[in-house]
């Protein structure tokens, strides 16, 4: 779908990037390949949607070079989805709209809580430190449980999250 | 459109704040009102969006609490949309969604450059001010042309939005 007539449409930045990224599914199979969800059936489970659609999602992914395929098992073969460095600069996007969702939807309690590791303060709004004052990459962030996080969960995903845990550390590190 | 069976879509702020602004032009509306287009024609005309969309799209943004209705004129009578605090706190997301456009897109030029009014220097991809080390709240925003802009443009909101001006600065302002 064309985003209008409008020059500013056309070429804004934000525009193109919704182009990419806009659909509503896209950024929670980004968000899951933050937290080390590699493999399809895990970004299956923990989505719960159907998997003509995280196909497809996956697949636009790819082709955007957010994701790329990686190949992790000869036989019988098997792939994963890891995170382009394209990919990685996404993170800012993840961290201020679920922040901004925390902090200005009501009722919502965190599920996550993401910290800088290097001195464990929780992330600004704007994915930085306040304590260090510097913008926080993905790799330099720990993931924690937060007070909404539902903890006695059955699905597997859920449950080798409920633990701290780098983000992009693959997830099958907690499941050998 | 419900986000999945599992807790985690469900509870996720990313996830809940998705499904406030996670339409495709919900965030462009926004970005505009951060330009400083407040009125229901200068919206129209700078989107280029069918009517019916732009009416649903506002509403949305006001359930949402993200912008309010604001009488400007009693006869006949007229009102403008204007940003909530709540809808100011988007501006991170707007600003990192569109700095990773311009810096991971192929041949995204920037249509314009947010420097920090403070010491003039272009903010970074976390919609900080690399030289301050601080956050910069659009207050302290101002827009400039950037290389991507078409200058040669017969849309009046376009051509209101050519000159160097603060964020939230009413488009009004520049047209009386």
């Amino acid at each position: 779908m064309a985003l209008g007539k409008d020059y500013a449409n056309q070429q804004c930045s934000l525009a193109r990037a919704l182009e990419v990224v806009g659909e509503r599914w896209t950024l929670l199979v980004v968000r899951d390949a933050f937290y080390g969800v590699r493999r399809y059936n895990d970004f299956l489970v923990h989505l719960g949607i159907p998997r003509a659609v995280l196909a497809t999602r996956l697949q636009s992914l790819i082709e955007a070079g957010i994701l790329q395929k990686r190949r992790y098992q000869e036989s019988p073969p098997r792939e994963e989805y890891v995170l382009t460095d394209s990919g990685k600069a996404l993170w800012p996007v993840i961290r201020t709209l679920g922040a901004w969702g925390r902090d200005h939807l009501p009722g919502t309690l965190p599920v996550r809580v993401f910290v800088h590791v290097d001195c464990g303060t929780e992330l600004g709004a704007y994915g930085e430190c306040p304590a260090c004052s510097v913008p926080v990459p993905p790799e330099d962030v720990e993931m924690r449980p937060g007070d909404g996080l539902d903890t006695d969960t059955d699905n597997p995903v859920g449950r080798a999250l409920l633990t701290p845990r780098r983000l992009l550390m693959p997830l099958e590190a907690d499941r050998v």
